[in-house]
């Protein structure tokens, strides 16, 4: 069995990958916020731990990850997200501790949605869709992700041309916004 | 989100199956303390509810088991145990809640093994690899199983030739035993 720590995201003997703040850039719309923050202190975001027992046809790969709470300007701390590389890959995310949203856009029609993630509960990314998450609680948000070893990680895509929309804090709640 | 109870068994609309004792025969290692058991009462050992949003080559299927606890003879309850009708398809179980083990069988050489399955814990279960699961604990056994799509599952093989090994109770601990 493989342990994880819901608080420190460590899963097995994986080492936790650290995104800050200024790996983040381009990802926040209010980009004189997005400088303001950094400049103040370059914040750890989240950190994201896989674990790739094996590579073969019908193999799985998983990962924990743990969004820390916070805001740039309006906008909740987010992972960068990303697409499969193998787009037909869907992903399983199970949420552990924390609340807080996904973002899922469809790759071709851009059409998006919001979906709760919290302990007890699972969202299904289906394949071709980019998919971020959203942290919109005050404490860490920590989930698993389980998709087929040969899913791959896109984030370049997402990089160039990012989500149509953002998750805002509008009055203290979650609200989508089109990005202009 | 599709939302589960980690108590009743429910994961979104999905109705639990239910397999009760007289589901299990052959499964148990003393015939003679199950037609007891049965005798006495037709117990509920497990639920188990899958939930199947697409059936691409890509997407993945997922399931939520619920294993009540008690004892046939000396041995533990117990799923009737799988091995996927896609050979390759690996599974991942993730512990909820309770807690148990599971017993892992390679189809070639039959060698097996015991891996705890509890909460915050991950058990990945390699292709071409028989799987039960045992609550060897006093409280339900609750756990998320992920697997590929096109896995399907056979439970013809394991009913002709059942697991190599028992998990029985010795002196308060789980034992793993050579099935006569």
């Amino acid at each position: 069995m493989t342990r994880f720590d819901p608080i420190s995201g460590a899963i097995g003997e994986a080492q936790p990958a650290k995104r800050h703040l200024a790996d983040l850039r381009g990802c926040f719309r209010d980009t004189g916020a997005f400088e303001r923050a950094l400049a103040h202190d370059n914040r750890l975001v989240y950190t994201v731990a896989a674990v790739e027992p094996a590579a073969g046809e019908g193999d799985l790969h998983y990962g924990l990850g743990v969004i820390y709470p916070g805001l740039v300007g309006d906008e909740y701390f987010l992972t960068k997200g990303h697409l499969h590389t193998w787009r037909a890959a869907a992903e399983l995310y199970i949420g552990i501790a924390g609340e807080g949203l996904m973002l899922l856009e469809d790759e071709v029609t851009r059409e998006n949605r919001l979906v709760p993630l919290q302990p007890n509960g699972v969202v299904y990314v289906p394949g071709h869709t980019a998919h971020r998450t959203v942290n919109t609680s005050d404490v860490p948000l920590t989930y698993l992700g389980v998709y087929p070893a040969r899913a791959g990680h896109d984030y370049g895509a997402i990089a160039e041309r990012n989500f149509r929309s953002v998750v805002i804090n509008r009055n203290g709640k979650p609200h989508l916004l089109e990005r202009n």
